[in-house]
């Protein structure tokens, strides 16, 4: 396995992008997908009623908006769906604590790896 | 005065520019310039305190989000602070309710006639 990660390493997105999957494998994605977004956006609405609840002049309206454009681009493009990349887009919400390992269960070593793999980067 | 109106209403904005100001009448127009604006930052802050309230799915983020984008803009647009432009500026906000006649006290009967003419447009 080793070997494996090593050499993917070279061109991981060539291969990545050919994965195959399986419908079993599909459904665990798309609800690993599901729950993070819901993460994120569940964040979003409490962190925008707790900026509301403190707005006290003017400049704190622009700094909501700000917070609410900046959130709504990156939610954007962080949720890409697109099983092709869906090794990325795992890899990147386990970094930022929005998905836990054990929550892709049902994946395939061959996913697994790739996703691991990024998760350090 | 029928006639004078009349007249400023052939080449309002030319006439309107070359308006002169004295100190009395600055203030005057700056004391209400700020009231209004006050007025209208106060509104927003209450009205975002409301609709942060009632967020409840991600679409409501989104569009509050919309609504201080276009509030900040509509308030950019519309405080616009030369005095050449005053006359309008105010007539403006008096239409809109952020601004009451007398509130523009202590102005000659020249701005108050463009104020007046542009006001029931």
């Amino acid at each position: 396995m080793a070997t494996s990660t090593r050499s993917n390493a070279h061109h991981p997105g060539a291969t990545m992008r050919n994965l195959n999957w399986s419908a079993t494998e599909k459904a665990v994605a798309r609800k690993a997908f599901d729950l993070a977004l819901q993460r994120d956006l569940e964040a979003v609405m409490a962190e925008t009623k707790t900026k509301a609840g403190k707005v006290r002049q003017p400049s704190d309206l622009w700094e909501l908006e700000r917070y609410l454009t900046e959130r709504r681009k990156h939610i954007d493009r962080q949720y890409d769906f697109r099983y092709s990349v869906f090794p990325l887009v795992f890899a990147d919400l386990i970094r930022q604590g929005r998905l836990r390992a054990e929550e892709l269960r049902g994946l395939a070593e061959d996913k697994l790896e790739y996703i691991r793999w990024h998760s350090r980067l």
